[in-house]
């Protein structure tokens, strides 16, 4: 694992390095939708390689990476598909033995990032969120309920989840209109309608299953990871003043669903192994059906930059994807243990990612504490919550020693509404 | 629209009448899944009757009818899919002028019931339940909260909803085996896990939508129902335990999402029209967004029937559709009002549908009170909530003079936990 470098010529801050090699949907101008990884500045076209043949030793047809969208591909399970992975590590490499003869039909797959636009990854069948940041949860009971019983008796004992939108799920680069909808302040007597004035980020992650599981079925704490293809960005925006007034008794709702952002590069698990970091201490213990063995969580630099137009980013949040109190294998186990089927391409989002510190929390509402707190921008402005034509920026880097990868960006600017 | 017959035998209590044909999947013994619509005891193959050249004045192709789901039929539009309706109105009447000629080979298209299975009419790309009975919500929050306050402060100027889970929503007829999950008693200090010992049914309809709109864009509720494709019958399987310790403060997820239950039968919303009615009077007045014109109710007897292991059916619930506050228009408006996107396929739930009587009540939390007034079955067992071995069977019929039509069924057994 140590100190590979690609012929590629990789920048040392690259998220695309030889130990990356996420999995994405490209198209370049004129020409259709298809499957993609990516290394340094380039996108590399994996429907070239497999029509040449470099894929020929795995079961996968070369019409797979014709698709528009993921699902076929993750669909051949991780062991066929990390075979395409562990292929292109060994031909991107700078001692691949067959270089001389292959390095021109190699580059021909090359195509520059800033010629390509990137597309939703997959066709998201299903989409749940979950609220496993423990810190996340404390923050918002604290200014919402009570601070000495912030967290709500069942949070400690399962992760807390609920079902969200998938068809507003979107790719970064896609611009939303701020949304409008019913509201009511605290002292009024009716509500009304307009655009919301407290549009929030939530920074989180999100996982996307690689298979089709029976009605019935139950995915155990051990088995979780072998559903699990890889990770985007995710950043579920939030109009905080519609959700406060919708979300009782069956949670949030329009609120949410107007859009989700992601980044487009899907990295994958196996990409992340060297990552894996011990998750918190969780107690009271957990019920045998959420206890795990091993490492499950991982060590994922997250910041978050907002960008007022005309005027540079200010970076407003230092977190890491370490912090989750629930890892994904107990999210697996508790969707699951009731019998709910997974099918492929489907999105399971953390939550919103706080860390301890106050310039960790991952959102406007915890960052400005529910607009006590205004955030300075570079411009001079101040933010309680996020304006017309400002850029909010997600990006995720991991480090140990020589080893690095990225999770590329998730960026969208705010429109005023419709 | 008055006593049209049809030269098929239909029994007067069918469901499946000259005013009906619904749409459908289904498949018979060796033979893959297509189209089908329905008239008396029969399937109407549709694949056959397009192979044939019925349908050659339509822009629909005839392979649109050999698919596994009605959503690229459905993706055509109401203008083209109403086509198919009226010329299967028109062939399938007693007095079509080129029955002669043509009876033999369109009795060629028909297949007894009882050859077929029924499957999945829909593949479901979004879910969304609503909670839009007021007698439903009143009861609610009488046994769980302040008689005197039963409703929320939102429930009367929004359809309050949420997202549910579209993979594990299945036909009538595939068996539920009880959910387990974590549970907590009132009085206990910890969760204990096991299989739920509270099983409910809800008395639901759903309507699925025809398009796919814009992210961003507005639907009104003038326009709504060009959206509407149809409607079935919708049994919202709810795990009452699990529920009440894991809703707060997101909603309710593993209470409902192991399975949610539909009949097969998609009855348009054309052939609803005879039976509109005036829906209930909406005081405090709704916001602008969520007015409507015209009737936009419907008049549909519902039934809920229990059937324990080897005992006759006994009909515990006898409601109707008409009793909604919130009609399909003002939830479409309200969805949408924010930019969500609306998608072909997608499934909008009524939520439970009670009435104003005792015996119109669409749960058993309801019937029996919260467990304090037990139902007796045919065999002398008392129910408090759905036991295993039972079988729950939802039925919903439409008769306005001469004019009756039906959804068919939905019906379930429940298994052990697995």
């Amino acid at each position: 694992m140590n100190n590979k470098t690609s012929w590629v010529d990789v920048h040392p801050d690259s998220h695309f390095t030889i130990y990356n090699f996420p999995f994405g949907i490209f198209s370049t101008p004129g020409s259709a939708k298809r499957v993609g990884s990516a290394i340094g500045d380039f996108v590399i076209d994996l429907s070239n390689l497999a029509e040449k043949g470099f894929f020929k030793k795995t079961n996968i047809p070369s019409e797979d990476f014709r698709e528009s969208a993921l699902n076929t591909y993750i669909g051949r399970g991780k062991s066929q598909t990390n075979q395409i992975r562990d292929r292109l590590i060994e031909i991107f490499q700078a001692d691949y033995p067959n270089l001389d003869i292959q390095k021109n039909t190699l580059q021909e797959a090359l195509i520059p990032m800033s010629e390509c636009t990137m597309h939703m990854p997959v066709s998201v069948p299903n989409y749940t969120d979950f609220y496993s940041s423990k810190e996340h949860a404390t923050n918002v009971g604290t200014m919402f309920r009570d601070p000495d019983n912030a967290l709500l008796p069942n949070w400690l004992h399962l992760p807390v989840g609920y079902h969200g939108r998938a068809s507003s799920i979107i790719p970064s680069g896609v611009p939303v209109h701020r949304p409008q909808g019913q509201v009511k302040a605290p002292d009024a007597t009716q509500p009304t309608f307009g655009p919301t004035s407290r549009l929030d980020f939530e920074l989180e992650m999100a996982f996307i299953t690689s298979s089709n599981t029976n009605l019935g079925d139950h995915v155990t704490t051990s088995d979780a990871e072998d559903h699990i293809f890889g990770f985007v960005l995710f950043n579920d925006w939030s109009a905080r003043d519609i959700q406060v007034w919708e979300y009782v008794p069956l949670g949030p709702f329009l609120a949410k669903n107007f859009a989700s952002s992601i980044s487009p590069w899907v990295v994958t698990l196996e990409a992340l192994e060297p990552f894996r970091v011990k998750g918190p201490s969780q107690d009271p213990a957990v019920l045998p059906y959420l206890e795990y063995d091993g490492e499950k969580n991982f060590d994922i630099h997250l910041q978050v930059g907002i960008r007022p137009e005309n005027s540079p980013e200010k970076i407003v949040c230092n977190s890491n994807f370490r912090y989750m109190y629930w890892n994904a294998a107990q999210q697996l186990a508790h969707h699951t243990v009731n019998g709910c089927n997974l099918q492929v391409g489907d999105m399971y989002a953390s939550g919103t990612i706080s860390g301890p510190t106050k310039d960790s929390y991952g959102s406007m509402l915890e960052l400005a504490w529910k607009g006590t707190k205004p955030l300075k921008m570079s411009d001079g402005s101040e933010r309680k919550f996020i304006n017309d034509g400002d850029t909010v920026r997600i990006t995720g880097f991991c480090k140990k020693n020589s080893l690095s990868l990225g999770f590329g960006e998730v960026s969208t600017k705010i429109l005023p509404a419709k």
